[in-house]
């Protein structure tokens, strides 16, 4: 089965409420926020990827998901392969860096064993506290789309891993993403809709707008990039489109009043307006959509 | 590492005070009991197993550790590999089957893809609420041991699986077993201690006993069999012995006064005394321990 038809096949089992029809990226529990991802080895990383850094994205990742929901982080549940050949104690380091770092504790899990020739599968869980956890489906037309942070670092940083010439600020995006945590809590109160950037953000947006029942348009001149991704791949229009459907940014992604005064920085990207689908302009131009909006699964 | 080394690499990171230390199955947030498992294809279940059987089996266990806490099920987080043979259908079959019967909703979860020649790896994660979970680590010297249930018939099963003769009765416990869910809730204010007989009667009741401090005599002849498994195995010390450390029973196991009326139907098999260990006697006589107490971990 494809994911989708997965997904569709799961709808017609008994859901919890808190499930939100499974269409978001974390469940709710009252005012817990519950959010679980699990790589694959030769999928989500390549076996040569630096263990430390497995360690560090998987916690990233799914805290970057509590972030969405303005939630602190509460504990972690831990599924891992064990294999005895100095993998696993790499891997204990960087989990140790990420866990102390984002304040976060273990509060359980599970190991097994894997034979030697399987990719390994690694489950981690997390959950969260969050008085005010937006969805993704609620923004309105006339909102403004906004991003914190930069978008295309964690893409220029993986055609780095693949061999490509370029600085270990933008490799670091990529191997030990940022979840944005505080920014998370302080939108949360005031974000019509929330969610992070993890396929691309026209693909992620377009996903905003699609379950808002409303359109989106993203001004791709005012999408924000670095200066070591400007220095890595330029400022042209082929270069913010790769940004933009790069994926992996792990910024927060929200549906806010035009005009209001944010308590962190963000940039105002685009805005929501009545009907539907993604309009992408570059200085007001319009622009036909790449085929390509950021990663697709199953 | 091995899983004891791992463990307590893990006790040195940041933990939460509900993970017990990780020495117990299921961890505890306010009055919530979470716990993780998961199943690795050729070790936990067989490639040729059936598919609806492995989805209840995987919800069962995690269910019978919340028994052990006395929880109500919440929820369940699922992480599971998508791949294009027919399994995936066969899998949600058995899983709506056991998420009906057991009253459990699906709260969220994560799918991949795994490549055909990887063996599959499901994370299930259950949520439940309880308002008194006890420990498997406060048994008293004076306390008397009981379990739910009959012993040994999951163990004749997995037999029979590998293709001993036998009745589909001792093969479902073993594919399809039950969680004590409505025993766990009942015994849980009254228990001193309760776990779940995963890896062997013995090896769990010694465990029971070296977390609290005590020691623990359980008498053999006193051990509930089934009337499938005494037809199947016979009812001499040989097959009480296979029975109390076949392991996959489920049943609860647990601590309590002795002489008290039981909420539910219960067998008194043995006691807890100052000291450490565990002394085995076949109806008073001393037994030596068998060499394998149950199922041993990584």
């Amino acid at each position: 089965m494809t994911e989708a038809e997965f997904l569709a096949a799961l709808r017609g089992l008994p859901l919890h409420p808190g499930a939100l029809m499974l269409r978001d990226d974390a469940a709710r529990l009252g005012t817990l926020v519950l959010t679980t991802d699990t790589l694959v080895e030769g999928a989500h990383f390549l076996a040569g990827d630096p263990p430390e850094d497995v360690a560090w994205k998987l916690l990233a990742t799914n805290l970057s998901d509590l972030a969405a929901k303005g939630a602190v982080p509460v504990g972690v549940l831990l599924n891992y392969p064990l294999r005895d050949d100095g993998w696993d104690a790499r891997f204990l380091h960087g989990l140790s860096a990420a866990l102390t770092t984002f304040a976060t504790p273990i509060l359980g899990g599970d190991t097994v064993s894997l034979p030697a020739h399987a990719p390994r599968v690694l489950t981690l869980t997390a959950i969260g506290e969050s008085a005010h956890a937006p969805v993704r489906s609620t923004a309105r037309a006339g909102d403004a789309l906004y991003v914190t942070g930069t978008i295309g670092d964690a893409g220029a940083g993986l055609a780095i891993a693949h061999g490509a010439e370029g600085t270990a600020e933008l490799l670091a995006a990529y191997r030990r993403p940022w979840p944005r945590l505080v920014e998370g809590q302080a939108l949360a109160p005031l974000a019509h809709a929330m969610m992070d950037v993890s396929d691309g953000l026209l693909i992620d947006a377009e996903r905003m707008a699609a379950a808002s029942g409303v359109g989106v348009t993203i001004d791709l001149a005012r999408v924000p990039l670095s200066p070591a991704y400007r220095a890595f791949a330029g400022d042209d229009r082929t270069a913010r489109l790769a940004a933009a459907t790069a994926g992996d940014d792990y910024e927060m992604l929200f549906a806010a009043a035009d005009g209001l005064a944010l308590p962190c920085p963000a940039t105002r990207i685009g805005g929501f307006t009545p009907g539907a689908g993604l309009t992408l302009v570059d200085n007001g131009t319009p622009l036909p959509l790449p085929r390509r909006l950021g990663y697709q699964h199953g």
